[in-house]
């Protein structure tokens, strides 16, 4: 058998850690024997998790980290500072070749600055997009980006476009995924200035399928496989999906709760509901992967459970695997 | 009596015209005697449509146009060459004092090129936004702009939310209402270059009621009365809300037709599940107003049906009776 592909995991980010961070590393590894995950975080700490589990332990490794960098923390002065923290330590990993990839739930900001200043930028990359999956009526589509480049420039979202396309093409396996640019309507001259310059440069990409532009509407219906966008924008987008469904669930819950009537016909329809639901789970996918850089950094979200710890994990063997890094280095000399 | 408030609606507007159109001005006609309405249109269809109805026939004229505005046409060749249209025509029966306000659901572009075009800016706004009601968990909130200012400045965004303020405290009767910057993050040093240069000019007006930021997430559950962004924005936050809503609907609504027990439970819980949707019905607070004109211009959606119309109209009687177009003037000489 091959190397496991190794999974630097930071143990202590998110609102769950270490308990659920680490169930998720035991849970990989256990179903899934092309995983091994070094877990770094204060290493007495993370072993009496550990200890609550049975796994092989050739598998998972415990490397120590005295500090913790808080989500309130300024992102780039934390970095910079907390050289002990579990972020900057797995990160350093994965820039030593230690590891193959790194997972954190912990502070975006934090990430997003350590990955580019630790791990580093693929050459010719000079944004590293975030790029959250979302879940759509007909899959998962990826929206690039949602990170730092609040004010991108149309070269950016160009090869947002050329990387988002060769993730969902290798990672999730998608063949010759549907590329959109996100506006405010379907025609050429619609537009704010950003995406009226880089509306044409996509059409002439042959390396991309792209198939115009894609209005918010059409977001959750999916449209599209990729979409591009500004990270101004795609924040905007990315929380309204969660916030819309998060408000529109508990609305729904609290009228069914308000009869007698509504709390049989909820027992009646919670399967079905549960489905529903599924479908629109977004941790099923992983976390968000930042894209351009010299080796893999995935972003799972603060509130991440077990389950999105592991298939964040299980994103990067698949990311791994599929040399998705050498693949945009090549797609870049054309 | 005073004399009711004179609304002109664009009969041949929208995907319902002139069926729906007719029957919402003959509802507010009958349910409210501050009412007076134009119908603008073909005559004879307008006519035959009217001779379903009984009203009282004092507050309902009919002004022949012999041409109408589709939605595919480009809006500024549309507004100059169809000087018969009924848009143009109801557009100059407000420009002339004729009329106090005008609805349409027909051609976004075309309302808001005519409304700039004919009835024309209020000195001192040289960006008039259109500001549709978003229903939310806490009630109504006004999202300025959705029009056409997709790369707007920050004096712009001050003004929108002053004149947002003003309508939601005269029109929605919000006392005091809480006026947010549409971010990514809570922090005065997230955003944009146009959030980090509005931020700081938002917090100086002592006429407004800042809170600071509101993140896409808190949309829905109503954190603020009035949000302020750039267009572009404010059209992805607009239709991520409704196509969100939309999407997770019939989702469910397919799930709990799949199955025997699923559906009984559906019938049980239709009355609950109906408040819900009644509760997001945009359609409730009539259209999205397009304000700093020297008149009211009101845009419906295309799929508007009579209720919103008629709901509209309603929303024209408030606007003019609280004098907002004057209130606004007074807010710019400062």
């Amino acid at each position: 058998m091959a190397n496991p592909v190794n999974v630097a995991v930071d143990a202590m980010g998110g609102d769950n850690a270490p308990f659920e961070i680490v169930k998720g590393a035991v849970d990989a590894v256990n179903e899934n024997d092309k995983v091994a995950v070094t877990l770094v975080g204060r290493e007495e700490i993370v072993k009496a998790e550990l200890a609550k589990y049975k796994f092989d332990e050739s598998r998972i490794t415990v490397v120590n980290a005295d500090d913790v960098i808080e989500t309130a923390e300024h992102p780039v002065h934390a970095i910079r500072r907390k050289k002990e923290s579990s972020l900057v330590i797995a990160l350093k990993l994965v820039k030593e070749g230690k590891a193959d990839a790194f997972v954190s739930a912990g502070s975006t900001g934090a990430v997003l600055v350590g990955g580019q200043a630790i791990v580093g930028r693929i050459k010719g990359i000079d944004r590293p997009p975030l790029a959250p999956v979302l879940p759509t009526s007909k899959g998962p589509a990826l929206l690039v980006d949602c990170g730092a480049n609040v004010d991108a420039r149309s070269d950016h979202l160009v090869k947002f476009a050329r990387m988002g396309s060769i993730y969902m093409k290798y990672v999730m396996g998608i063949e010759n995924p549907r590329v959109a640019i996100v506006n405010i309507g379907a025609e050429e001259e619609k537009g704010n200035a950003l995406v009226k310059e880089t509306f044409p440069l996509l059409k002439e990409c042959d390396d991309i399928n792209f198939i115009g532009s894609i209005e918010a509407r059409d977001v959750p219906s999916g449209y599209a496989d990729v979409m591009v966008c500004d990270a101004f924008v795609g924040n905007c987008i990315l929380k309204m999906f969660e916030g819309v469904g998060a408000t529109l669930f508990s609305e729904i819950k609290a009228s069914l709760m308000s009869s007698f009537r509504s709390k049989l016909g909820a027992l009646l329809i919670k399967p079905a509901l549960k489905k529903v639901l599924k479908k629109y789970d977004a941790s099923e996918y992983g976390g968000a992967p930042m894209i351009g850089l010299n080796g893999l950094v995935v972003k799972s979200h603060g509130s991440s459970k077990a389950k999105e710890i592991r298939n964040s994990i299980f994103q990067c063997v698949s990311f791994v695997e599929a040399d998705i890094t050498g693949k945009i280095r090549e797609s870049l000399i054309q």
